[in-house]
């Protein structure tokens, strides 16, 4: 497979004058092989949410890891669930309360497409897919190649930003820089099984979150040019199963093909149906809900790099899906057959006529699209195609009622998509603050395409604005087999979150 | 799964009035128990192709089993290959040689699946879907009932014929009725493999075969009904693969939802251009090049019961495909996707663009489509519908010049229709013969729906007719778990191979 690597160029980035940003160079020039250090001791310690006893230790040790630096450290609950690690830092005078966000659990682990044990994380001196070697950890004092990378699970999703903020905290204090606003940590345990209790957290300890301006997620990877980036919420999603039927048991194809119904067959007209060849939806009411655009909103996806002709050589793709841009794209939802299975295929493909055909679609939605309302139109436009809808497996008397059956299956884990007002105050400071560090450079994007429970939650429980800042690089294998996190984006990220617990107070607390 | 069960009344046919038929009726009720037994040791033999050393213990014991009742028995034999079990009689004054065709080989094993060891049958008081439970072999002298099932693998595909006719040739002896025809045999053991040495077998021994007037294919179940069937020809099969590519790799469905092309749904577009949604073939000249059907031919089809609302009730449909029943369907080459694939489902569905998508596509061939033109028209659509087609992994260069790559992989092993012309002087001898034993009860049709490269084999190589015969129970799970064959349908097959071994000599010897 062909890779086209885009040279990572986030350093130096505009004013290395600010004093925060500084300090954070100078601790990572002095300590960097301490952080590193650190960070492999964290990356060590398996963390998939349903690995309770891990889950603690992981939790215990960053719980450790902050109270060391100050902080007032606790372990937040819920019965069977991974623990929040929650900490706080109240500073004098501070008009402003940022919360940082970041998810210490990871995605699970398949060891057989891993070329290193996901646990036992290792230095390379470049990526794996460009010929990158495994080195062994630089010592005190050695130099340190920004190009190098860490692999281990959540190398980059979630455990780099936890790091980071660590060493800022450490950077500052070193350089004697105090924090501009009281800061809160939210150390999540479970984002990757989709935050299932994250709604009884906010609400059951409510009284820990009624102070906070702003929310922080430090969560996924910079533009794909490189260029720090920014996101004001997350896309909603939904998924729904199709399951339509042809006979009661699979048929000889010779016996019974030409006569029988072909569930493929079949499936194949209702899918193409709901596009047409470009890619765009063809449902009625489909893009009928999405909310405006507000011309803030649009200038900044506007002034965004284009990325598609690099996105497109990167993937291979001659074309991509309806008109406009990737950026343009994510402010519509989407409908994407995500699984398709019916009889077998390669060596197991056996001569009959399958008895049921399967896709399951994912539903990507935007500001304005409600999930069950978006399903609700996926099933009008399947009866307008001649179907009997049923949700349990068809008795006989209604496969002979129907000529088309579906079964449809519509998940219950669906939530809206969430955008913060991008020009809001308390937002509008958080932005100016950064932008003094990284120049124009900044994407500021109105939404991620993907989607996070957490987002929402903070939306709908706690109405409190929260922006997505990233720092990781993007071709760090996320969730999948041999996740890294580049060594350049890392120290990105420490300066980051030196600047962003720097940043000027210029807003009331609300 | 509810199942509709056909009562079967193919005892008592016509005229018991021939000596042969009572021969054999008698020697059944007498033996049957012995019947039974010699039955079940073939079966404990397993049987798959790729055995070796059963598939000898099977011909040496079929061998065994026909010296034993007078036949002049050898094996003949390919390197690498099951041998023919290769037998024969010559009877003084006949004026034609019939060669009965069965097969020892049996279809795969799946234990998992299977409610007994396949490879140790047991009988059943009746039907296991219809509440059937193992029952003793009888002793000597005991009665047993029709309804009873042997279960195994091969119990009707296709070991019952053979024990069927070694059973006609002790009836007849016992009876001291004499043969009318010279009669030869020609056990394959590797028709479930495709037979892919038939070929060869027929030229290196064609010296053996230049006599044969008929070929009796004595394999497949009886008309739907439980009425006798004969059948003149097969269709021919062939497949296809197309692999329809999305980006380079599997994507985030959030990240790039609404923005990469979604490989299910360029495939759904096509598969749904190929046919409307009644099921009728939309390519281009798909059924131009069918040859008619014989005013003869279209009269027997005619006159074979009309099955088409008991299958539609027993398989759980509202509807058929195109217009016309089974039957007249089977006259058509068909188009089924036999498989499909992309991502996955179910539990394992993942929030993803998969990369790819696959179709697996069956085409069922009657006289006059050539395999590879067939295939050709497909390609031909498909260009068409504006695809590029490639015959390996697109390269990067390939990717980045073609919106829509589709891979064709053609099967090489496809085979045309054969079709005997039903109304040819010895063939009528057959059926006439035949009808003197089942009245007008039984359906001759002028082709099985499904495929059989012997057939194919013998019509190309030996240019001599054949005709299939049908003797088993159409529910008997054939290829599948629990294949089992009603103690009734054996019965008859006695009965039919007697007949069958005595024809009136009513034609000359070509």
């Amino acid at each position: 497979m062909r890779i086209f690597f885009v040279l990572l160029v986030l350093l130096p980035l505009a004013s290395i004058a600010q004093p925060s940003v500084k300090a954070s160079r100078d601790w990572v020039k002095k300590e960097g092989p301490n952080i590193l250090s650190e960070f492999r001791d964290l990356l060590s310690i398996p963390n998939h949410a349903s690995d309770l006893p891990n889950i603690k230790r992981n939790a215990e040790k960053i719980k450790k890891m902050f109270a060391d630096r100050g902080f007032d450290m606790r372990l937040l609950e819920e019965p069977g669930a991974p623990p929040i690690v929650y900490g706080e830092r109240k500073v004098k005078g501070a008009k402003r309360t940022l919360c940082f966000y970041a998810h210490y659990d990871g995605q699970p682990v398949d060891p057989a497409l891993w070329k290193l044990d996901a646990f036992k994380p290792e230095l390379y001196d470049k990526a794996m897919y460009d010929g990158g070697k495994p080195i062994p950890m630089p010592k005190a004092g050695e130099p340190i190649n920004e190009e190098w990378r860490m692999y281990g699970r959540s190398a980059s999703d979630d455990k780099a930003p936890i790091i980071a903020m660590a060493a800022a905290l450490d950077a500052l204090k070193t350089s004697n820089i105090g924090l501009t606003s009281n800061v809160k940590f939210f150390f999540d345990g479970e984002e990757e099984s989709s935050s299932p209790h994250i709604d009884a957290y906010l609400t059951k300890y409510g009284d820990l979150f009624k102070d906070i301006t702003v929310w922080l997620l430090v969560d996924g990877a910079v533009y794909q040019t490189g260029d720090p980036s920014f996101k004001f919420g997350g896309r909603g999603v939904t998924s729904m199963q199709l399951k339509v039927y042809g006979p009661s048991r699979p048929l000889h194809s010779g016996h019974y093909g030409n006569w029988a119904p072909v569930p493929g067959q079949m499936l194949s007209h209702l899918l193409a149906s709901m596009t047409d060849k470009d890619g765009n939806v063809l449902i009625d009411g489909y893009y009928d809900s999405v909310e405006p655009i507000s011309d803030f909103e649009r200038d900044q996806v506007k002034n965004a790099p284009n990325i598609d002709d690099q996105m497109k050589e990167e993937l291979g793709l001659a074309r991509t899906e309806g008109t406009g841009t990737l950026n343009e794209r994510m402010l519509l939802p989407s409908l994407t057959i995500r699984g398709l299975a019916s009889g077998s295929v390669e060596d197991k493909a056996a001569n009959i006529i399958p008895s049921y055909a399967i896709a399951e679609l994912s539903m990507r939605l935007v500001k304005g699209n409600d999930p069950e309302k978006m399903m609700d139109l996926v099933e009008e436009h399947v009866k307008k195609e001649g179907w009997h809808i049923v949700r349990d497996e068809p008795d006989h008397a209604t496969r002979m009622k129907y000529p088309r059956i579906v079964k449809i299956t519509r998940t219950k884990n669906g939530f809206p998509a969430t955008k913060v007002k991008m020009d809001q105050p308390e937002i509008m400071s958080v932005i100016n603050g950064v932008k003094s560090f990284t120049g124009d450079r900044a994407v500021f994007l109105p939404s991620s395409g993907g989607s996070n429970r957490v987002n929402d939650a903070i939306f709908n429980i706690l109405k409190t604005p929260a922006v997505s800042v990233n720092m990781v690089n993007h071709d760090n294998n996320q969730h999948a087999e041999n996740e890294n996190v580049r060594i350049g984006n890392l120290w990105y990220g420490v300066d980051l979150m030196s600047v962003m617990m720097t940043l000027p107070s210029d807003i009331q607390k609300k």
